[in-house]
């Protein structure tokens, strides 16, 4: 690589932004969200509480929280003319290319889509978090040719999130930890889906597109992707010996091994991936079959001893999906409506304090004269 | 702002990519592409020799032309399922809307879209730049209630992509300009709906997805959505005094001026600014009618005394599309047609050579214990 200044591969390293919304405090081991520790906050707040801080600075009163909840209810519906549009993809499109679609699709409806506004940006947001379950569920229904199952108003907003996933409406256990990986998923920092949003609105885009190349950002196997090639992977061993072999040929083939490592934590377990561990665990021993979770610990082990790596959140949060029955097409979806508020977040900043982001290049290329 | 080491606000000054694509060479005052300065190339070659020179790396010979036009025109046709879709928006969808959902749902065609490989990624390019000119085309007709326009086989690429848009066979001399706009418009660098497209790319996401990320990008005003906003400045004004007095009162405001200055340029006319103010002047004088001419040199004129700043390439594209008889929701689009070109060169040179995007940021919100 030639020695460039200014030149930084990956941005690795580069600040690209203020914000009061996140960060991954590295030195304290800290997920920072609006002030407080992800972690502690997931053991003693649900997903409705983070979303009300995200949005509205501040955790919610029991007031707030039944008023949040009641907005997003209102938003539960969506127009017929979406389920036409999923009934005309092919069937062969990836689960999160129909999410995309969905998604740039709904803007149309949107009569103040130029607005962006602090006020009009905030409805737009709970007007998305509101319609995400229908669309990432109904969605991949449509795909695979399912019924559609239309929102119970009756849940609370993650229990109906998993019962119109499964259809199946959830037991307790299953709802709060469904719940923990809504939490754990919301935001974190500027991964590459967060930063796309905000290149995008940098450009006074909308807050539909800026979340239309999130969600394409997020299915590259390099980011939201990791989760369901982690299940992939668990599912072509049937022993914990047979999975300790598999990653071993990995290594030896130079494979990179999906769920491990993390630009940002590098030395030690991603905070997040320890809570989900711990929902495996209460998982594992309700259904009396806890050989995911070997195969899992045995992975883990596995990979610190040859490689130095350790889990990240997607290597939990896989298995903790499958022992919740989600399919795996639904696994890097749920993601994206778990983030939509962490990106909805950013864009609001992004929009409220904006300088169009426009990097240089390195050229490495030729020059010539033009002739005829 | 404090003072935080490796912080770039938007970016400026970091160089985020190697590239042999294109930049914008500022001391010689060139913009190279693939070696050659872009206003050499757009005397002397057409649309197509670019789109050659920019995914087969060299500039094209006669039966190599000719190959790449009957490949293109292959793929000119598109699903019915795309026209049901463009049926199904809300009228009131923006016309990059509606471009941004037809990307995104044909992505569901590819049968081999998780193959990166050179190969499969040129080949996805040319199936886009061949199907781009019907999907702009129709999505603005079915949205304006218009009736559907079949590609002429018979015309060239740009014949055709102007006959769909306006309905009508160009003349040599249209035919000529907006053959002209699309090579000026076709590849620039690092401009953000290029990064984004990179960006998204980097998470080893598909080709499709970046580009969907890249319309929504451009659609912004403060990027390709300036080229419709100047020309609707110009319609406020009747008379050249009309137009300077439009311009003093925005200043006055100091409200922002589409269509002047850039990151990159700064202190003299965007080149290919001067171009299509030649095919202004022609036009001008075919028509028998100057005034557009002239309210642009009397803006050109104010803005450079009052501001020091230059036109760019949107100020005279917009009257030159206005006097092409192009309807202005399309100038967005149309930009984008022609620089699919570029993305698609870009996403292929990401794809090859690839480094996750992963910056940081600089919290500046406040800590606090969590408590319940």
């Amino acid at each position: 690589m030639t020695q460039v200044e200014n030149f930084f591969p990956g941005l690795d390293g580069v600040i690209a932004s203020e914000t009061k919304i996140s960060f991954l405090d590295t030195v304290q081991g800290q997920i920072v969200m609006k002030g407080y520790d992800l972690i502690e906050l997931s053991k003693q707040y649900r997903y409705l509480d983070i979303v009300h801080l995200l949005l509205e600075d501040k955790l919610p009163n029991q007031e707030e929280k039944r008023k949040l909840e009641n907005k997003l209810k209102s938003y539960y519906k969506v127009q017929e003319a979406i389920y036409e549009v999923f009934k005309l993809l092919p069937k062969q499109t990836h689960p999160m290319d129909a999410l995309r679609t969905g998604i740039s699709f709904i803007s149309g409806y949107d009569d103040d889509i130029d607005n962006r506004a602090l006020d009009a940006n905030k409805e737009r947001a709970y007007r998305l978090l509101g319609t995400i379950p229908n669309i990432v569920a109904n969605s991949y229904r449509i795909l695979t040719n399912q019924e559609l199952v239309q929102p119970d108003q009756e849940l609370s907003y993650s229990a109906n999130f998993y019962y119109m996933i499964t259809g199946q409406k959830p037991t307790d256990l299953q709802e709060k930890i469904f719940d923990l990986s809504l939490v754990l998923y919301s935001e974190h920092e500027m991964p590459n889906s967060t930063f796309t949003s905000r290149v995008i609105a940098s450009t006074q885009s909308d807050l539909y597109g800026a979340l239309t190349g999130a969600v394409a950002s997020l299915k590259g196997n390099l980011h939201g992707g990791a989760n369901e090639a982690v299940m992939h992977m668990l599912l072509e061993a049937e022993t914990v010996e047979e999975f300790e072999a598999l990653l071993e040929t990995k290594l030896l083939n130079k494979e990179k091994i999906m769920g491990f490592g993390h630009r940002v934590y590098m030395k030690k377990i991603d905070p997040r991936a320890l809570m989900m561990k711990e929902a495996l665990k209460e998982l594992s021993e309700i259904k009396g079959d806890d050989l995911l979770l070997r195969m899992c610990e045995a992975g883990e082990r596995l990979m610190e001893r040859e490689k130095g790596l350790y889990p990240n959140l997607d290597y939990y949060a896989a298995p903790v999906y499958w022992m919740l029955g989600i399919p795996i097409p639904l696994y890097t979806p749920i993601f994206f409506g778990s983030r939509t508020v962490g990106l909805c977040a950013h864009v609001i900043e992004q929009h409220d304090n904006n300088r169009l982001f426009r990097p240089r290049v390195h050229y490495t290329g030729e020059r010539h004269a033009v002739s005829k």
